[in-house]
C-alpha cells in the first residue's frame, strides 16, 4: 500500500464494555453472530470493517489510561493500516492537526502496533497495524477465517 | 429490501462536537474532505458508510436528551434502513434484547425517521431511515451526489 494519508475510513469500532458476558448476551439477542471471541474481546464482521466489544479494563490498558479516564473514549473509531510507517505518518498528521496524543504508536501486547489520539472533543481514534488482519486493496477490512 | 433483522452493519458514525468550526478545521487538517455541510453538521463519505460531525446541542435534541446526558453517547453508531417498518422491527428486537430506549422511532425534524437505544454500557445506537440517502442492495451507504 502507498503511504497516502489519511484515507477517510473507519475499519474498526470498539465499544468498551463493563461486563463482557452481559454485552455478548445482548448482541447475541440482537441477532448478531461473533466472528471470534477471546477472554477479553468479541469481534463482529461488518461490511468492510469490524466491531469489537472490549473489556473496559483491557481497553484502558491498551490506551495507557484508567477506566475512569475513558469517558467518551469508551468507544473508539479506528483506522487500520498496512504497516507501522503508515501508522506513524497518520499519527503525525493528527498531531499537526491539533490532536491530543493519548498513546504514541508502539508495539502492543496483542501483537500489533497502534497509537491513540483524541480529536478536539475527546473522541478517541485508534491507528493500528494488525498483522493478523490483512486489509483489502481498497483499505477495507474483512476478518480472516479463524484458523 | 427484506425485513430480515438485524443486519450486522454500521452505516453511520456520529461524533457530537462542541464547536463545529473547530472540528471541521481539525478534520480538514487531517486531510479529510466533507461530502456536504450544513449549519449544524458535516458529513464525510467512508467506505460504504458515512461519518458525521454533529453539533452537540443538535445531537442532544435529536435524542431528546440534554447535552450533559450524552456521555459516551456523544458518539453514536448507526444503522440505516430502507423503511420505517424495518426501523421499528429492529428497535423492537433491541428492546427484547434488553436495550434501554432513549427515543422510540419517530419522524424527526431533518426529514427522516429514527430511534435511539443504549446497549448495556450506554453506547448509543441510532436506527434510521434517511429518505435522502438510499441504501445499496447490500445495505451499504454511499452518500448521494449533492443536488
Amino acid at each position: 500500500m502507498t503511504h497516502q494519508h489519511p484515507i477517510q475510513r473507519v475499519t474498526m469500532i470498539t465499544l468498551g464494555v463493563a461486563d463482557l458476558a452481559r454485552s455478548r448476551a445482548f448482541y447475541h439477542a440482537l441477532g448478531w453472530h461473533p466472528h471470534s471471541e477471546t477472554e477479553s474481546v468479541s469481534f463482529f464482521q461488518l461490511q468492510g470493517a469490524a466491531l469489537g466489544l472490549y473489556a473496559l479494563a483491557k481497553l484502558a490498558d491498551d490506551m495507557d489510561r484508567s477506566v475512569s479516564e475513558l469517558g467518551t473514549g469508551a468507544m473508539t473509531v479506528g483506522q487500520n493500516f498496512a504497516d507501522e510507517e503508515a501508522v506513524d505518518a497518520a499519527f503525525n498528521i493528527a498531531m499537526q492537526a491539533g490532536a491530543t496524543a493519548i498513546k504514541r504508536p508502539q508495539a502492543v501486547f496483542w501483537g500489533g502496533y497502534s497509537g491513540y489520539f483524541a480529536d478536539p472533543d475527546g473522541h478517541v481514534w485508534e491507528l493500528a497495524v494488525n498483522p493478523y488482519w490483512p486489509l483489502a486493496a481498497d483499505g477495507s477490512l474483512t476478518l480472516p477465517d479463524a484458523d
